[in-house]
């Protein structure tokens, strides 16, 4: 089964567009878990054991990782919910990009070594920096195209013919880079007119969508924006607001609770 | 002393523009080092050790390490780097861009985990993506610019109010991003009069060059596009044409070889 053939059932099986990202910042991990031999893994755990049955998917962050020396808990984060929740998609949040011969090793990275369903890209470096991802067609390819942080307009929002990058990306995107059909686009929660005329640039093209919680993204107007005409499309992360609900031993509820409000709400605006 | 000054004095003291990328390709490390217990270390270290005294930096590639699970030893390259040969910086090619929490993440990876002298960054999600880099001002952030692939163009070369986005990127990071001085930008070696226009935007800025030797780019024309007033201010990267001169027991003294022509090639044109 493909990604976006499992991203269909998870969206079916869950009844939700929600996606739980995993951004474990030692900071923020609850203290009782700071004593055991994998405090990261254990954090990440006890959040999928929460939430698994309200998602359509998880998203781990791997720069949270990285920045600590914890590749090796991420890879253990991941074979648990592979062996736990073979149903849900995993999508690796790398961003990567990069000339071929280094994108080949960025997809090595994130389908062989991690074995993800999908990764982000970012797309500046054009398409052949996309490639080595693309041409995986089992794989999901996530491109950045509006993003949600305040300085996204920088590059994105530059108009080329009247037309916003960003616009140009998700064409490009919907025309060039998808003969596999395996392509989706990052766009922003923060942005809802902006989502609408990427809906209708890119057909029923999967939508994963940042900003939601704690960056502030009001759910009822992008979830009106963004949807397919079957009322999914969407992709809708939230990691901090979710993840760091609770700060005790009683994190995971916490965070379920967040979740189950989360994905309910989404579906609320789906139809 | 930071990444400007330690530049400023490899320049100097190695009489060189020439920075030499550490890409280890699995399938082109020579046979006989891979019975060794960390072939890809033993690689990288054989290398730098034959060029060190040509450069005026090295350029470890992380995807390389990432996609065969390789973090591990290129820590142990970069320690080996950092206390064999102090005064050579030591740029992480990353390209990493996030929005401003994740990229603390990435920038603790790169300066706290891995210690390198500065990173590449991705320009695409604006500035406060790369601000966490930026407030580092005793280290160096590689801003992607003009790259050196065959699809660089598909958005660098888009034309806003007539100014191709590559050139916005240059302006905008000299003119916004610069204010601790410790900006360069990633300008390839295949487009020598986008560099001179680049060169123009862009004051001293140093330039990393990418594309020289198995990309193509011609050294004479690029050095005479991109060089500063006193023949420096080129940081011109060669990887495979360099580590993989030649592929049996004497791939470091054909490394080196080359190494010498292609620095001395561009001395030729400094002045």
């Amino acid at each position: 089964m493909n990604f976006m053939q499992k991203l269909e059932q998870a969206w079916s099986s869950s009844d939700s567009l929600l996606c739980v990202g995993l951004d474990p910042n030692w900071q923020k991990i609850p203290d009782h878990l700071k004593t055991l031999p994998e405090p990261v893994f254990e954090f990440c755990k006890a959040i999928v054991d929460a939430t698994h049955d309200l998602v359509c998917a998880f998203k781990p962050q791997i720069a949270y990782f990285a920045g600590m020396q914890a590749e090796d808990q991420l890879e253990k984060t991941l074979n648990y919910i592979r062996e736990t929740y073979p149903h849900i998609p995993i999508i690796l949040d790398s961003k990567r990009g990069d000339i071929g011969a280094t994108a080949e090793m960025y997809a090595a990275e994130a389908f062989d070594r991690f074995k993800v369903d999908a990764v982000t890209v970012n797309p500046y470096m054009g398409q052949d920096s996309a490639q080595p991802f693309l041409d995986r067609a089992d794989k999901g390819v996530v491109i950045l195209c509006r993003t949600s942080n305040p300085g996204a307009g920088d590059i994105q929002d530059l108009e080329v013919d009247g037309e916003p990058i960003y616009q140009r990306v998700a064409t490009m995107v919907n025309r060039h880079w998808n003969s596999n059909h395996n392509c989706c686009i990052v766009v922003g929660a923060t942005w809802p007119e902006q989502m609408a005329t990427l809906r209708e640039l890119t057909g029923d093209m999967p939508f994963l969508v940042p900003g939601v919680g704690a960056q502030g993204g009001d759910v009822e107007s992008l979830v009106k924006a963004g949807r397919t005409a079957d009322g999914r499309g969407l992709i809708i992360n939230s990691s901090r607001a979710i993840i760091y609900a609770g700060d005790d031993e009683n994190f995971a509820i916490a965070a379920r609770r967040v979740a189950l409000e989360t994905r309910d709400l989404i579906n609320q605006h789906r139809q």
